[in-house]
């Protein structure tokens, strides 16, 4: 625990919790642990977990109802385990009826079977039947990520209306500066803000006021569509409807910025061959980290295999003209960071939103350029580097005017090939309803490997008369 | 532009646009205009910008004061030079003086600078101070992305004197949702929200619910850390103080949300050897692309020279062995993913505050237990592969099981140093204050590449006796 942080945000640290416990002043204790914010009292209780759990039991019971439920929510799930395990089934009722639902699905979502019968055992029966309804929702979904406790207002309402119905029912919502308008059958009409009914006098109607023209997503949608829609429109949250256009639930911008930074980080790893885990890296073991590292690392190398028969077929070649062998790492590495710049610039604006499967031609065509310069300025400067460098410098006469001339052009035709593999490949697997950030760096390594061994030696051979 | 969302949004289509254009119907188009969304219209006006830049204007003049400022602000840099070069001085001057301090700022650090100082000609004394200020901050700092635009209650203020003071200031502030409290000094003493002004009498003092803890950030902190900061404590928005705890400004999730984004984007850009634009992919040109793209190509291209000056210096010992050259892809790649699947989480769980500086031991230790048992899994398959597959199945009896043995211990080897390096590279990166993320597949690739090709030889020499 950071006891710099503590002392300037709180004015105690850790230690002074210690000694208070020590002390049994617990009525100063139960107030300073009151005061600390939800997330930094859930990250403490956690670490105290870990040393001493009969007293974690007895921090948490002295957090106030609702601190309580808060706190409990930001607990990693087998602290939340621990907890369930060990109050009784009223302290347990109290808890599950202050946690938003989605904070509840998550957590139900990774407990075991028999913990998770006796929390809905424990649930009343309103929230039971939310809670199953939420776990029907796919993982991925507007469904899964919104929650069920928002404020809906009526068109026939005053803004002095609105104002008692917060008042009267906004201490469960999770947010309150976006209220949302529905008819009798819960149909979404539109939206009104906390800021439209302050700078609105008391007498006007609801109806008057709201906006109409609701960006809205379905329960089924993708998660990350509905992060890039809050992206585009600096939404604070959005309203959740069915396939009948009825308000289901809500999304509010804290979770779609986890989700945002989800996302990002599983097509980091896909990109770099990692099967996604979603855990922070020390509190993934070392088996499940191998098991997310070993599926790719082992496809990708036995398909190597290729490369290697390539080689093995122009074996005689490289015995001829022993220069060549030298050179095949640096024309692999460079087309491979060709190709891997190309797919992980594709994949990252497909992510976003910037290019659509429309958008392949014109993809195609600007890479295509792209590729044309840097080939060119690429096997211009590598060629004059190897007759400098390589062949006076280091004095390896084997590399004559041809060796020199077959290694460029092949560095010239092969990052042209690859940056079209790089950046068509994405697409294509994003059309094929595949993640297209599978067809990253390790992937198109592998293809343009072999590619480029392939053009390397079929220039050997126009060019030098071997193989 | 997209009919059908525009349709099931709005109830009409760009078409109708048009069509009331043309009958010259300038009421109903006036009102259709101002009932788009602000960044639906930016996007229309840019594209109707490229087409028919007289009509782009008129519209835009149709727009109400307010949406003509929001609007505005989601325009591309060189739409909104082109409105400015065209607008008159007072319309000028309404649109500056309706923008948001950061959007204004963020325009002026692109636009050239006689359309600078035309516009800061016309804006308010104060607007004009602000702005000044304003651009001062140094890129990617708190301060840089802050807005002005804040409400500031003070602490002696009942609930009832709070709304009044949110109805008379609140309608030019970006969110109100948020309310900080301030002394006569403007130093910052506590934060209140709307819900907590809501859920509580009139008659109650700010003083009394007001949250004391406040999580605030100073100017010259980092955005990628401000970001963090909102993840971690689910924030709406953030107070920005002064070395002197006065408060300046505030930022909203909004602005945070992008930051997120870019700084997704740039990380994954440099994993990829690219040097980051900031823009989306068909905003970039083709000279700019190939310049973001060529400075790492070039750079890797001739350090792998290295690799070339080691397969020279072992020339004699694969002419003996033939067998030894076809698996050198397959050695170069594996070790080189190894490295990548490292580096890469590393790099990710750094910039998401998951792994510090301190770690750096655990990290290792972590490391190397995984890559133990990656190269054991990875050497075993490979050597019952190149057995059955390379050897009985292709008939290349060039490959004896000393050869087979020597390939799979390298493999073994250069696993086990290529995920070390993977994993210390980007940590040793960040502690000299350089950013892990250039520390990534390319790099990593080409060091990794060097040294499995000396394992590779060493092994050679021992159990072959060549070399």
């Amino acid at each position: 625990m950071n006891n710099e942080y503590f002392m300037e945000t709180y004015g105690f640290t850790p230690d002074d919790l210690d000694k208070f416990f020590e002390e049994k002043k617990y009525r100063q204790l139960r107030q300073m642990l009151n005061d600390l914010n939800d997330v930094d009292m859930a990250e403490y209780l956690e670490q105290l977990e870990n040393d001493d759990h009969e007293r974690a039991l007895l921090y948490f019971r002295m957090l106030s109802k609702d601190n309580a439920a808060d706190v409990f929510s930001h607990l990693p799930v087998d602290t939340q385990e621990s907890i369930i395990n060990d109050v009784n089934d009223r302290e347990l009722r109290v808890i599950i009826d202050e946690l938003y639902v989605d904070d509840a699905v998550d957590m139900l979502e990774e407990l075991p079977a028999t913990v998770v019968r006796r929390v809905l055992a424990n649930a009343t029966h309103e929230t039971r039947s939310l809670i199953n309804q939420f776990l029907k929702y796919p993982e991925d979904s507007a469904g899964s990520i919104m929650t069920a406790e928002y404020l809906a207002l009526k068109k026939e309402m005053t803004v002095f209306n609105a104002f008692d119905y917060i008042r009267a029912h906004g201490q469960d919502s999770e947010q309150i500066y976006v209220l949302f308008v529905t008819d009798a059958q819960r149909h979404l009409e539109g939206i009104v803000t906390i800021k439209d009914l302050l700078m609105n006098s008391y007498e006007t109607r609801i109806a008057e006021i709201m906006d109409d023209n609701v960006i809205k997503c379905v329960t089924t949608d993708d998660q990350e569509e509905v992060a890039n829609q809050f992206t585009r429109y600096d939404l604070l949250s959005m309203a959740v409807v069915d396939q009948e256009n009825r308000l289901v639930g809500i999304i509010t911008v804290d979770d779609v910025v986890d989700v945002m930074e989800d996302e990002a980080t599983e097509d980091i790893e896909k990109m770099a061959a990692i099967v996604p885990t979603e855990k922070p890296y020390f509190q993934v073991g070392i088996f499940e980290t191998w098991k997310s590292r070993i599926p790719w690392l082992m496809l990708l190398m036995v398909s190597a295999t290729f490369t290697g028969i390539i080689i093995t077929n122009f074996e005689t070649a490289l015995a001829a003209c022993v220069a060549l062998t030298g050179f095949i790492p640096m024309l692999m590495d460079t087309s491979g960071n060709c190709g891997s710049q190309s797919s992980v610039t594709i994949i990252r604006a497909l992510s976003l939103g910037d290019v659509k499967l429309a958008d392949v031609a014109r993809v195609i065509w600007k890479e295509v350029r792209v590729a044309f310069f840097c080939g060119l300025s690429l096997a211009i400067v590598n060629f004059a580097k190897i007759w400098i460098v390589d062949r006076s410098l280091f004095g390896n006469f084997g590399i004559t005017f041809y060796v020199d001339l077959v290694v460029c052009l092949t560095l010239f035709v092969t990052v042209i090939c690859a940056k079209l593999v790089g950046c068509t490949l994405p697409i294509i697997a994003d059309s094929l309803g595949f993640d297209p950030a599978v067809m990253a760096s390790p992937f198109i390594t592998t293809i343009v490997d072999a590619v480029s061994l392939l053009i390397y030696f079929s220039f050997a051979r126009m060019l030098l008369g071997i193989g």
